[in-house]
């Protein structure tokens, strides 16, 4: 449903409108006069008969006509009632300001609810409650209490923090930024961050999305909408407040692993939302997306006018993995022609302390035609001579004429550069305070470009047994059996495709000697019980047993040794299994996360999971690209490419792996969490074999 | 020596002072007269009889007094004969400010060395040349072409870049700092970073050392002296140009993992320097240092009038590794005396966004009293009824009254708190552009005090045979060889109280199935040749070999295979090998820096060292708090503690193989690089086994 009336309305009731200075009610009224705004204004309050010069109707229905827009400012008690009022008057945008809901406990979230209902049963949608309004500057609407109109721009921005919008709207407009649409989503009853990004999607002025979260209240659709849009235009977020929430008990190395903030970095990444780590780094990115054409390329080319500055940006530039362009003969040659002797030619390129604009004019004007530079990015410190207006200006001329690579300023200092840094932004041509910052901006475009570039997601469907599943699973929640054990979690896989080593569970020393003679040596002996998650913390694992004795031994052993640690346990014997083949030990897990649903995790297997954290994560169903990426974006990787002459393993079986995985727990949403660890991985052409998994199960 | 004629000089001349407005004799000149600077100036220019209302000099000479210092503004081809006049005259302390010199080439440095020899031989100091000059607040000094005299403070700062010295007193102006001394140290002929680090470092109008750097002229000098000053005060230094320059070839993996930066980093950790990424970080903390007392912990309470801003600052400390201080239920108490119940008692104290300045100066005052809060950080967002200017008096107020405890400032917005910010500023409360700026400075300062806590640094000396590696060095440099066998460089070690695996080198399959026998199955088999470095890159090395058969094989492909692969290599045979006892495998190794001397690496050892870079430098010699540190500063740590059941390794012990590695490369300067990789470590009380090794010797 469009939000048209949100932003465009014709006409609007202020419901609670004040002549008290000060009050929310008189600062929202003054704001929508002060705004210029070109439509109707009704303020609604029964105890004036004007305000401001405006007529003041007692009530809603008082007005003779249904406003477009209605804003309430009442008390929280009686914002149910003027809803109905809403409702009756077939009103169908509603802006709820008044705080006093949800946030403040049970009795607000029943109001809250209240509301809610009157609001849905007549088809009204809600902004808010508890926020600070909607601001549009372009048809001059300013239905909040943030203070002036902003300039008009080309971002849009959500925030779940009203504060901080009036604070971040006293910064853009110190940095000279511009806004589509401004909107304070409160308590989010109804109207929350993904209708306002799908909303900014759709928007024509909006070219950047931009915002403000704390919690992304459906994970899912969020996933699935922000990655239709990025291929839009840019979407960057602050996400705060998930470090501390990932605290949550885990019986699987994936789920301890998986903590709340990697859930966001895995779903950011999918669904190409650049996240930021402040205001400042946000107005850096958002300025760059709203003003510069995308990068073609990772190679930067520098001019400056101080080696100090220009070290810094070469310094960053390869911390940040970004080229540093070789420029062409071609390039240096004619550089040469206008730069002094002295002047470095090469990138960076240093117009020396002495330039004035016209040498800058003539740089960057020959770089931008070099192949090779993808961004300019030019540094300005004020000298004696410095022209730093007419070199802002020169910029300016430059980029309206060969607009087809993006040109960023860092000009250094404040008082001596701020009239040409005024230049700069009056033309669209972003300014950074430090090159470090110009330059990690000018990564982020690349990488996004990259993002947009990939091929389109297929996910592969493998022939599986799914009727073998379902009974397992079936079974164990008949009985109230979450923890799904080593031997059931194998028969699941293998309906998957999977490969075990073969072994059965023993109850005596001889039997034990027995199954090993059959499987031949060596072998390797696990003790076997549904309470012992972590076998070899209490001793429950042996490898590499050669002969017979060796393996009653050890059966013996665990049987003495295990219930006196765990006096708890409930041993049903020992699993006597072949040993595998050698080879890489990998782990491949899956957590399902409350939010966003199942992520999976690729890692280094074995013990050292947890103490080496070389693990990624993504969210499932997964491509085989992303599978692969998962491999990728580990250190694991080289190790399993092969390092000092060793053999490489076979990288596309891990893939497939991941992806069976992936479709597994995709069909499956009973599977809750789930490590194979170790996965045990060969040379090319070899079966990669599940040596141990687990699972954990509930009804959904 | 003393450089305080530089800093305040009762006389100062001016040699190629000029009356043509935006030229350097004439900023330089007529800054130094806005300074208002109080001694007496005499310029020195053959054509003109008077500048600016002064009586003015044909010559140094004709000045008739030997003035305290001399400020070189001539073209650099003059240059050496004003040096000359100088000296005759009997005067110690110059500024070159005249650029030309070893910046642009062959004829500069000669022109740079020949002027250096004249000032030296005369005892003469000089600053520059190629600088921006000298700049004292306190003393009115302005003897530089940077712009106004910037505000009394008590940071020294001494930049390497004049450009970036420019724009950062723009900036600091902008931003409210002062200093106690500015020194731009141009080509550093004379005086470098160290003379002004000494020199700041014993100013007492200084309190933090602040600077940027592109190199370091004494490696080692630095190490020591701002290990000394960093126990007094902070020193807080950009350091660019380092990142491209780690691209040497090496033999070792330590050297192939220790680039230029690593040494920066490790002889910062050691020296206590404080490392800032740019000139807002560096601004950052020096403010903190400059104005506030240091944390006596970690223990960090937020007060603020908006929720988003707190879960900003939450995120922060919780990533930065402080802690969000438990407030007492005393605190609580009190805090809910004043408090609206709405308001959050517990950290972060949220006082909610209709507060007056009164509950915020009730809420600090009351959370400084708390004994779990060590520093106070307090937020602002610019709302309705915020009374941001209230709020910082309010601040200062209590700051001034309990001045124990840091207490910082994040107000976010522009214009709507900018005269509170100026309140702040003027009364020396740090005030930060975000929470997370806050935070990271916080950390910074809770990071100085552990360091400035660490113990004495007592490095033990180990009883040795230095004899013996002195025979094994003298005979590879006698005979020109750099690089020492395996063989070798476990001589050397065993001398230094390293054991090996016993072993032998064979030629016939028949002497290494012998061999074997005696040393008892299983062994290792390795291709030994001076040629050959990394052994098992080339399928050179054979492991848990168990019969003599498996033996005579091993030996028989070496000599087929290794031969193709590489066959310019002297093959000298294959050495037979006792395997070790299982144990975990870690490197010790050194690389030494051009600049800083030996760096002693740890890590997780074998082949994947170079994959996972789970290594830490230091530089030697190692203190056994140190070299226990370059332990917990890697991941395999906890590895070698004991994952999962597993019995941990002897800690202890490999702390002590550092020292003892450490030891050998302090007392033998020509040992360039080494490895011992893999040094095998097993449970308390077993001796770890230095399995392989090599190294690398230089004529010194």
């Amino acid at each position: 449903m469009s939000l048209d009336k949100f932003f465009n309305p014709e006409s609007v009731a202020i419901v609670g409108a004040s002549q008290a200075v000060g009050k929310v009610g008189y600062e929202v009224l003054t704001n929508m006069i002060a705004a210029g705004y070109e439509g109707e204004i009704f303020p609604v309050n029964h105890k004036a008969s004007s305000i401001e010069g405006l007529k003041c109707y007692p009530t809603l229905e008082a007005i003779g006509q249904t406003p477009d827009l209605v804003i309430i400012i009442t008390p929280a008690k009686i914002v149910p009632a003027i809803m109905q009022e809403c409702a009756k008057l077939g009103v169908k945008s509603v802006i709820v300001i008044t705080a006093g809901f949800k946030e403040i406990g049970e009795e607000g979230r029943r109001l809250e609810q209240q509301m809610l209902q009157i609001a849905k049963q007549a088809g009204i949608r809600v902004i808010g409650p508890n926020c600070l309004g909607v601001i549009v500057p372009a048809y001059r609407v300013n239905a909040s209490f943030a203070g002036a109109l902003p300039k008009e721009g080309t971002i849009g921005y959500l925030s779940q923090s009203g504060a901080l919008l009036a604070a971040l709207l006293d910064m853009a407009k110190a940095h000279g930024i511009g806004f589509s649409k401004l909107v304070s989503i409160g308590n989010k009853a109804d109207i929350d961050e993904l209708d306002l990004i799908e909303a900014f999607g759709n928007d024509p002025q909006t070219k950047v999305v931009a915002g403000y979260l704390e919690n992304i209240t459906d994970g899912n659709s969020f996933l699935e909408e922000a990655e239709k849009i990025s291929h839009r235009k840019p979407i960057v977020l602050i996400k705060s407040g998930s470090t501390s929430a990932g605290a949550k008990a885990a019986s699987s190395h994936t789920g301890s692993l998986a903590g709340a903030e990697t859930a966001y970095e895995a779903v950011f990444e999918r669904s190409g939302v650049i996240r930021c780590n402040s205001i400042k780094e946000q107005f850096d990115y958002a300025q760059a997306f709203a003003t510069q054409p995308l990068p073609a390329g990772n190679g930067v080319a520098v001019i400056t006018n101080a080696g100090g500055p220009g070290i810094m940006a070469a310094d960053a530039i390869e911390k940040r993995g970004l080229t540093f362009a070789k420029l062409t003969d071609e390039t240096i040659k004619k550089l040469g022609e206008f730069l002094p002797a002295a002047a470095n030619l090469h990138n960076p390129i240093d117009v020396l302390g002495d330039a004035l604009a016209k040498p800058y004019e003539l740089a960057i004007d020959v770089v931008l035609d070099d192949p090779n530079v993808h961004t300019v990015l030019v540094l300005l410190t004020p000298q004696a001579m410095t022209e730093a207006v007419a070199t802002a200006e020169a910029m300016v001329k430059i980029a309206k004429k060969k607009s087809d690579k993006p040109i960023f300023a860092s000009f250094l200092g404040a008082d001596a550069i701020t009239p040409a840094v005024e230049v700069l932004r009056a033309n669209g041509l972003p300014q950074y305070d430090s090159p470090e910052s110009a330059v990690l901006t000018i990564k982020t475009m690349v990488d996004y470009v990259k993002w947009r570039s990939r091929s389109k997601r297929v996910v592969k469907l493998f022939p599986v047994n799914r009727r073998k599943v379902e009974a397992v699973i079936e079974r164990h929640l008949r009985n109230g059996i979450r923890e799904v054990g080593e031997t059931e979690s194998k028969e699941i896989l293998s309906a998957y495709g999977f490969v075990s080593p073969k072994g059965s569970v023993v109850s005596t020393a001889e039997q034990a000697a027995n199954v090993a003679q059959q499987l031949g040596f060596p072998v390797v002996m696990k003790i076997w019980s549904p309470d012992i998650l972590h076998k070899s913390d209490c001793g429950g694992v042996k490898v590499g047993l050669t002969n017979a004795q060796e393996v009653m031994d050890a059966f013996d052993l665990m049987m003495y040794r295990i219930p006196k640690k765990l006096p708890d346990a409930d041993i049903l014997g020992v699993l006597v299994q072949e040993m595998c083949r050698k080879g890489k030990e990998v782990i491949l897990g899956m957590h399902r996360d409350p939010h966003f649903g199942p992520l999976m995790m690729f890692g280094m297997g074995g013990t050292m999971v947890e103490v080496l954290k070389d693990v990624s994560f993504y969210p499932a169903p997964l491509t085989e690209d992303e599978a692969k990426q998962m491999l990728i974006n580990t250190k694991t990787y080289k190790i399993l490419q092969g390092v000092r002459g060793e053999k490489g393993v076979d990288i596309d079986a891990i893939a497939e792996g991941l992806q069976r995985l992936s479709q597994l727990v995709t069909e499956f949403p009973q599977i809750q969490e789930m490590d194979i660890n170790p996965y045990v991985i060969g040379p090319e052409g070899t079966m990669p074999i599940a040596v141990d998994a687990r699972m954990s199960v509930e009804k959904i």
